[in-house]
């Protein structure tokens, strides 16, 4: 079958060179006669692929040598609990600010270590429909840090604007939009991401993490969920997980090669701009429930006059070669999903049914 | 180049057919235009392979019901610290036995969260060259669990017998012997094991927990690290690693396909006399510290008389197209991980170099 229109919201589309790599090499790594997968972690050939993967991560997005760049496991849910148990002592509080169902778990688990406040919400009535205004910010200058996530794959909000804490600390959870442009790293004091969005598959996490921040981190929790562990031991402490790193090279590399971050923002902004002004166009038939300016460029959401016009979008959608279009269990509606990979091509091809469906319907 | 002979310690070999299924439908599996790595956790097609996955394990190593089968992230390190999260509470202890760099590395991070005790050790100068009988061990009737690790990659040791712990429950770290040969699973109250020796990459683990046990655990601590969140929500409460975990079900099919478990340590035991009857034949040439009830059957070390020596072996073995002898880093010497996938013809090669090398250099 020829390969479909992936509008998945995670894990999602690669870019298909990137797939086809792995494929060619799969059973004889750079001529090693083996897989990477049946390397040793401590071995050449994926030391080779890890410098690689770190080096291209500082390269596309200009990260700072006082950060450390490394690649956990668990996701961006262990994250949930990592970023409290090494940076929020007992003494402190952190500000969370809630815009969505990955932010509130977020918070919930760090009430669970420590002391958490929050620091705005746009829940009001659980829409989460845009992101909070700096005026809005009720923040504690005295926290440990403050907590956001920077895209919200539910409600198809983002954050355009980086927010200003002040000299506390800022830690964003950008999984859903880690890598779709070029972003100042220094505002920020850590970043954590799972892959399987813009960079690869389930399975590997980044976290970028200011040096002194980790050194000051706590040292009164289990050795392998601290941040300093990992970064003293360059992410070898314990196995990593080799093949989803491999796989984020292949994916990295391939992002230097087409242009880097600014090529890809270019491609992700022409993508939202085609799918919004659609929705804009057709604004009697679809509606588009996020504020204009909390608008996602990774995650477009939006409702037909009934649900049962959305079942059968999302079922003839599937027949024409379109997947993932089904919105989030806990939200309903339909979720197009734009990360990296996903090709201009193929929004092109669902504004166009997306067009034939209102007029059919509407 | 051809296939080498993979002597790994892990992430080590995998079935040459495991991998070429995957190879095969890496663009596309199974018609739906996408590569497996590209498609929803929640979606038909992954549900499709954990499912399978899941009852792969069930079938090869007769589970019973009232045992969970969870997939997790972080590997055998992480569960050190999950194992004391959740199944020690503050007013108990738990029981250890050291008989290697992974037994004390558990019972390391173990300290950090609760109380334990050493029930036994051979570390005899750090040498670990033999497993604890069952008179040597210092049992706390009262203590939480027992934790053994059950093969020993470093020093080359197994438990042949499971220790009677009466009513206190075993945990079992059986990263490195897991799925070598059929196990009585009621032996134990929970057994974890990182995928990347015997079935899978690294970046999955697999634990297998009695459902009681489970329930009883620990509520006081972060929900990620709680096995309750992941038994209720059948390993999907966050996104797990999906293509390790579909690599894992590739493993098990062949190892079903080939005659399962009784067949599998067949195999294993056949390699590993071939070997040690080499080694036994070779005895003023080459020396095996392990005592022989204690002698695993996955990994086999021995050393040469010189170090010297040790580097020839390894490198002139490299030429020949054997790779991954050199020991640890830790004790140094020759290891030879006999792992599931690694053929007896390779054990066949490597032996007749052992014989030539001795007689050159004896």
């Amino acid at each position: 079958m020829a390969r479909v229109h992936n509008f998945n919201a995670g894990p999602a589309a690669l870019p298909l060179a990137a797939l086809e790599r792995a494929q060619r090499e799969l059973l004889d790594f750079e001529g090693t006669g083996m897989s990477i997968i049946e390397h040793s972690h401590r071995g050449k050939a994926f030391e080779g692929v890890h410098d690689e993967a770190l080096s291209l991560f500082r390269e596309l997005l200009s990260i700072p040598d006082d950060y450390h760049v490394l690649f956990l496991q668990g996701g961006a849910s262990h994250q949930f609990a990592m970023v409290p148990l090494n940076l929020l002592p007992p003494e402190k509080s952190a500000d969370y600010v809630l815009t969505g169902g990955w932010s509130e778990k977020a918070y919930e688990e760090a009430g669970r270590i420590g002391t958490v406040r929050v620091a705005a919400t746009t829940a009001e009535g659980k829409r989460f429909a845009r992101i909070p205004r700096q005026s809005e910010l009720s923040l504690d200058p005295n926290a440990a840090y403050v907590h956001i996530t920077t895209n919200n794959t539910l409600f198809g909000t983002q954050w355009h604007d980086v927010p200003d804490t002040g000299d506390v600390p800022l830690v964003a959870d950008m999984s859903s939009d880690f890598l779709w442009r070029p972003i100042d790293v220094r505002r920020y004091a850590l970043i954590y991401a799972g892959a399987q969005k813009n960079i690869g598959p389930s399975g590997v996490t980044v976290v970028v993490a200011r040096k002194d921040l980790v050194e000051r981190s706590r040292k009164d929790i289990p050795k392998i969920f601290q941040y300093r562990t990992h970064a003293e031991n360059n992410s070898l402490y314990n196995t990593p997980p080799t093949f989803a790193i491999y796989l984020v090279r292949n994916v990295l590399a391939i992002a230097k090669e087409q242009g880097g971050l600014p090529e890809i923002e270019r491609k992700n902004r022409a993508k939202a701009a085609l799918l919004y002004g659609t929705l804009d166009e057709l604004s009697g038939f679809y509606k588009a429930p996020v504020e204009r300016e909390s608008r996602s460029v990774m995650n477009v959401v939006f409702r037909l006059p009934t649900e049962d016009l959305e079942k059968r979008f999302v079922a003839e959608a599937a027949k024409q070669g379109m997947v993932g279009l089904a919105g989030h269990r806990v939200t309903g509606g339909i979720r197009v999903s734009l990360y990296n990979a996903v090709e201009l091509a193929s929004v092109e091809v669902l504004v166009r049914f997306m067009k034939d469906f209102a007029k059919q319907s509407g």
